[in-house]
């Protein structure tokens, strides 16, 4: 079967820069954006670690660890049926059945799907927005993937709370606006926050995003990491950057 | 009178870079450091407002607030005698009397000392390290400037709480490790936070403090700002770093 074999309507395949790992997507559903990848960049997963990816949409997180990664399995959940479609395509794409797996599923059942405390790192990049809040997206595939309709913040960090081991990780990216929130909502559910990393767009302006590590019955004790700046002038990523990307510059 | 007059031994007189201001400083006991001036930078004081800091050692937030702003009246309580007795001076050295107020007092009696919800900002650059914690500084002045000897963080965010109005501010700079413990304290006492700018010494190291705004009663609403960067270069400060300070540069 070729590339184009692979594709349904509207699809197309695009170039991780990682291992020649591809990646089917539609860009009339959901793309993944530049948060995923980061995450993928801030998330460790050591050897023979078992991971989680809550929300995976088309399998971009678990397919960027798988290459980065000498984690042993990862398994990510998606509720939309097309999403989960591609992800499963690029699985296929990848070669990656043996370590890739896609389950169709509700994050709120996590705990009817997965034995608790069963996973070393669990990640999640969720829907950002509140429900009720900002222009939802007329589209519903990607309203469902911006904005808290299918899921809230509680449900993602509850879910991370219950499937990861004790003393296991659980990364997650979100807008700087939500970090008391995620706070609150971590240690709630017994994830200490040790590390967080604010992403700036540019060096003299505010962040727009903020990632978190928390262990699950750490010890308090947080460190802020350097500033992940993007932009070093506009048009141009700085180092660091194209580094996370695998795109190796001129 | 001439300013040697006004030093006791081992005192020396500093140079603030603003209105020629000048401070009363004793190295033995504990000079005033970076913080005291970012905080004066990341503080908003707008015209005819009432302004109360919290543990004012030799006066130097007060004294830079008044050289920044149009404030009405600012008032420092502090519990070190020979501190109060230096701010003091510094107010008379810099003809202040009729603006500044110097109070010898414990934080933990403010509501004996204050009228409750009456100033409009109050600051606060407390001990940072928790008592027991670190070495301990044999000179007992320098350590209780530092260690939170005679108060804890939660005595410092409480009476801020107290005295500040509703809808008034409170601006505290602190340890990031603290940034955790600060926010619960800070919601704990009714001041949310609004706003939180990291000082990262160089532009790939961590923060090594963070300045936090706090409004009483305010509405969650937190932004994040751009980072505050110390040093381009080992030795040679940012641009913002001496805007801050006053200094001009050659």
């Amino acid at each position: 079967m070729t590339e184009k074999d692979l594709l349904k309507q509207g699809e197309r395949i695009d170039d991780l820069h990682r291992n020649n790992y591809k990646i089917v997507q539609n860009p009339n559903h959901f793309c993944f954006g530049m948060d995923a990848v980061l995450l993928s960049g801030f998330a460790h997963v050591e050897s023979e670690e078992q991971v989680l990816d809550l929300g995976t949409g088309t399998g971009i997180i678990p397919i960027l660890l798988e290459a980065k990664s000498n984690g042993a399995r990862f398994t990510g959940i998606e509720i939309q049926k097309e999403s989960v479609d591609m992800a499963r395509r690029s699985i296929c794409l990848n070669g990656l059945e043996n370590k890739i797996k896609i389950v169709e599923g509700d994050i709120k059942e996590c705990l009817n799907i997965f034995a608790p405390s069963s996973f070393d790192v669990v990640t999640s990049n969720p829907p950002y927005i509140k429900n009720g809040k900002g222009l939802t997206n007329e589209n519903e595939k990607v309203a469902i993937a911006r904005h808290e309709i299918l899921c809230s913040l509680e449900d993602v960090v509850r879910a991370a709370g219950k499937t990861v081991k004790v003393f296991g990780r659980f990364y997650m990216i979100h807008r700087p606006q939500r970090l008391l929130d995620s706070m609150e909502l971590f240690r709630k559910y017994d994830l200490e926050p040790k590390r967080i990393r604010f992403v700036f767009p540019f060096i003299d302006k505010p962040p727009n995003m903020v990632m978190i590590e928390g262990v699950r019955q750490g010890k308090p004790q947080l460190t802020i990491e350097p500033p992940l700046i993007v932009y070093q002038k506009p048009g141009i990523y700085t180092d660091e950057i194209y580094d996370i990307y695998g795109i190796k510059k001129e």
